[in-house]
């Protein structure tokens, strides 16, 4: 998605977060944004405490984890390139209620926290975007909380697989995991066994697996099984 | 919580969301703010349609629900006097994956969607007021998905008492349910007789019910078995 050759400023424009910046809200956000690599398992920021930047993800995955007092971690998403993550708790300056854990080797760019809530009362235009970025961020949780109260595993596997395939015009579709069945079932919310029994179940359904590439032989039935949510992507 | 018949600025100066604005910000905000009752059963906002106006409940409850193509819903949410709700689909302009309906006679106060973005610009305590709303907004769900993928119905039954009892300091507390479990189960995201289950396991641990009534012997030991979450309610 990104030429992690270009500028910083260009990098940062092309996220969607940022896209409709003015030029002065750009420059600001440039002055106190930085790139840097990490590799794979790193602790990008720690839950229960403020996250000091905001991150742009450049390339890459990130999962946001949510550790419970028993050790057992949530998945609550994955970061994809492009996206943005900790927007809230350097928005209110409160402790995070999770972890940014790198799931590969990560090239991503950070934002200073401080110098971002300096910027907004100048910026109309940033505070434009990350109302609206919050709103989107906002709309996604809805999402999983409707799924997680609605569906059951293989329904909720289903919606997944469909998510994957939605450029398709076609009733078939052949698709890569884009990570792996571990983690696909963390952040379904599900254990790896009942991921495997989900699996099983829509193999009836014309969902073939092989490792991570999936084949999707019929969508519609697929789709009138899982009964994916019918309001548009762009929806919160 | 409030004076119903304090004026409509001194109203919206109570609500958490608005309490830091500044006197023009407010001034603005209650230009094109209306104070209005509502039966019981009204459809405040309806799912898949941009809302119009953002709304401060004053009094009564009102459910945020998401009604999936097959005609079941879920219950996102139930807010209490003194929430906001539709705050992310005003300040993105797009449609709600939610409707909101009045579960009891409700006293709110909507302000103009389109009003309230004009004000943005000029009123950069307002932009501040409503970043730090969203960010707790999504902090409300994130939590709901942590405890949809970790817990059990009966952990979530446990965590939901637990908080309603958190103003206490003994051990033992008696309390009302603010709702009827209908609802209650709606929004912890299980069928009616997996509810009755769940207090039932709960019994155990020294939970007594009578109706709405319930009283919890063992504050303590009902923590170690729910594991509610740690991290302190101001967090996201």
């Amino acid at each position: 998605m990104f030429d992690t050759a270009a500028t910083t400023a260009s990098l940062l424009r092309q996220a969607p977060v940022f896209r409709d910046l003015d030029s002065s809200a750009l420059d600001g956000l440039t002055a106190i944004a930085e790139q840097r690599d990490v590799p794979e398992g790193t602790i990008l920021c720690q839950q229960g405490v403020p996250a000091d930047q905001l991150l742009v993800l450049l390339r890459g995955q990130v999962a946001l984890e949510n550790a419970s007092v028993s050790g057992v971690s949530a998945v609550v998403d994955v970061i994809a390139p492009g996206g943005h993550f900790m927007l809230s708790t350097v928005l209110s300056g409160l402790p995070s209620l999770m972890s940014a854990r790198a799931v590969t080797p990560v090239r991503l760019i950070g934002i200073a926290a401080s110098g971002l809530r300096d910027l907004l009362p100048r910026e109309p235009s940033l505070a434009a975007a990350l109302l609206r970025a919050e709103a989107l961020d906002f709309g996604a949780m809805v999402r999983q909380v409707c799924d997680l109260k609605l569906r059951t595993t293989a329904q909720r596997l289903g919606s997944y697989l469909l998510t994957l395939s939605d450029k398709t015009a076609d009733n078939s579709v052949a698709l890569r995991l884009p990570f792996d069945k571990r983690l696909l079932a963390a952040r379904l919310g599900c254990r790896q066994e009942n991921l495997s029994r989900a699996f099983a179940a829509l193999r009836d359904l014309g969902v073939e697996t092989h490792g991570a590439r999936v084949i999707l032989h019929d969508i519609a039935r697929l789709r009138d099984y899982a009964l994916p949510d019918q309001v548009p992507a762009a929806t919160i």
